[in-house]
């Protein structure tokens, strides 16, 4: 699934990125004033090989949870019973992600991935037990799954992104749910961009400073132990989660369909490095959906070359980033179906 | 009918704002972690006087058109006709202010407070003709206007958000159109700040060197020619326009029904400095819904301590910033309406 997935997809068209860039100055309005909402419509042309774009909606959110076994090193202060909580709250429709999904008619789908404890079985349909581990083991320590789990996890995320789209939806967001994962997803952004742990460590939902510097010490320890040839999936396999592996195979499936992925926070921007080493042209049918507080995402998005859509200093992961850049999104690309142009406006230029 | 509504204005109730703030962190997220949409949730429970806040929707923009006597000047490269064919625009539905604002269900009222040719009848009804003057004089030889027409464009504006009001509208919002409008905002933005023009004065809607040289120039002297006492209403009848007057009477108008506002760009900003001038309780009831790429408006922000919700260097106006705003206003809002707390969920806390 995930050989056919990546010779599946498709770099951005240029001569539709071209046509499309055209046609924002034939807009009533001065060429460019739009800014970055050009590009990301220009963006969206390319990617779906059409202009104008789709519309990108309706919007389908998947969240994928799982634990960590890096939890153990003390580097988050929340119980790691919270995970399996926050999927019921996701269930029950009491999570912000929830809230941010109902205002742009999101569907919201959990998918347990590798949550640490048995979940009670679920009667709104919402959940898909894909549960490939209970948990990763330590990354501190040794790798973080086996090579066979990393490629079953990616595989989640290709079948949850097909599912999604034979759904209905015309954009996919990311989201995870997982106490521990700003560890991971700063070792993930370690290894790939080369810096040093210090510089993408942050301090996840609220470390002090001591808590602080022992999330850093441990991410140093987990590169030391888990040498990497800068291969995507030895990097993902050695100090990623299983919601790094499901969110990245959701990116390739999405990209693979030509459908749009609009990402979330740190957790997503670290998945987005390994659907990147799988396959650069995946990155083409991504849009950034916000910058993170966590400061190894803007280290994350800038090796990627995405520029984020909404900068509120949100740290709370789940998708609800993501979920707010949507309308933006859309209003990105239903310019280029409906503004009026100098022409048909009968509006003098410049 | 001004001095009326400046003694209706009340400022952000400061047990409500601490209410709020100690509700968020009941919240099932880390507390913080809703960053700048917390800030804004509270904020809206502040000016409203109750928590949690009212929903802001649905939101009603209001486009104040008016033409600029310094338009002779040459600071601009477009033609003064213009304006008014872009209010055709907006009437036929076909600018992107129309498009973002069919997105979220907003209304679309078009004022003609100083268009200089005569427009034509509108059939649509959306057109309001409140025309004070047939544009402002050129404001780089003189005052833009006299006293009372600043007080009647005010008064307009004031007129225009209670109408709103009384339709249905939660959520204003403020929009503009007016060729060499982001002249008279630079210069009114000077002489609040005190910051020279050159900090001040940007491109507009696509200057070269130059134009923009020149443009500066112009705002030099108009400030020379119109020396100012700092009184908000000075200030404004001298370099302002009179889509400026109208705008900081509609945010004076909304803070006085307690109705909140989101402001557009650079020409909001500058009206809100009028506003603040003459009521500075006024700002509690505004959101900056965007930064401009306009450099004068980060100073204007800076100068009301208001923070942009979305940055991504526009420079249209029409009120685009403020629409693509309102859905995260929304959203901050919501949370407080809709997210469980850590009790109810039966959610570990840290």
């Amino acid at each position: 699934m995930l050989d056919e997935t990546l010779a599946a997809i498709r770099p951005a068209d240029a001569g539709v990125l071209a046509a499309a860039r055209a046609y924002q100055d034939r807009l009533t309005k001065p060429p460019g004033s739009l800014g970055v909402l050009e590009d990301v419509a220009v963006r969206l042309a390319g990617a779906a090989g059409v202009t104008p774009p789709p519309i990108p909606e309706p919007a389908a959110l998947a969240i994928f949870a799982a634990d960590h076994g890096v939890h153990a090193q003390g580097v988050s202060q929340w119980p790691q019973e919270v995970t399996a909580q926050m999927v019921a709250n996701f269930l029950a429709g009491g999570a912000v992600a929830n809230v941010f999904a109902n205002q742009i008619g999101a569907s919201v789908t959990v998918v347990d991935v590798g949550v640490k404890t048995d979940l009670p079985s679920d009667p709104t349909g919402r959940l898909l037990s894909r549960k490939i581990a209970k948990g990763t083991a330590d990354l501190s320590l040794g790798a973080a799954m086996t090579r066979a789990q990393a490629v079953a996890a990616i595989e989640v995320g290709i079948e949850v992104a097909r599912l999604l789209v034979a759904d209905g939806a015309r954009c996919l967001i990311t989201g995870d749910m997982g106490i521990a994962n700003t560890t991971a997803s700063a070792a993930l952004i370690a290894a790939f961009t080369g810096h040093h742990p210090s510089a993408v460590t942050g301090r996840g939902a609220g470390l002090g400073d001591e808590a602080y510097e022992n999330k850093a010490r441990v991410i140093v320890r987990a590169l030391q132990v888990n040498p990497t040839d800068g291969q995507a999936l030895n990097i993902l396999m050695s100090v990623g989660g299983l919601e790094h592996a499901a969110i990245a195979g959701f990116i390739l499936g999405a990209a693979a369909l030509r459908v749009p992925v609009i990402l979330d926070g740190v957790i997503s921007g670290a998945a987005a490095m390994v659907a990147h080493g799988l396959s650069p042209a995946s990155i083409d049918h991504c849009v950034a959906g916000h910058l993170s507080a966590e400061p190894g995402h803007r280290l994350a998005l800038a090796h990627l070359g995405l520029r984020p859509m909404v900068r509120l200093e949100l740290r709370l992961g789940e998708g609800t980033g993501g979920l707010l850049a949507h309308p933006l999104v859309c209003a990105a690309a239903r310019v280029m179906h409906e503004v009026a142009t100098f022409d048909s406006a009968g509006v003098s230029e410049k």
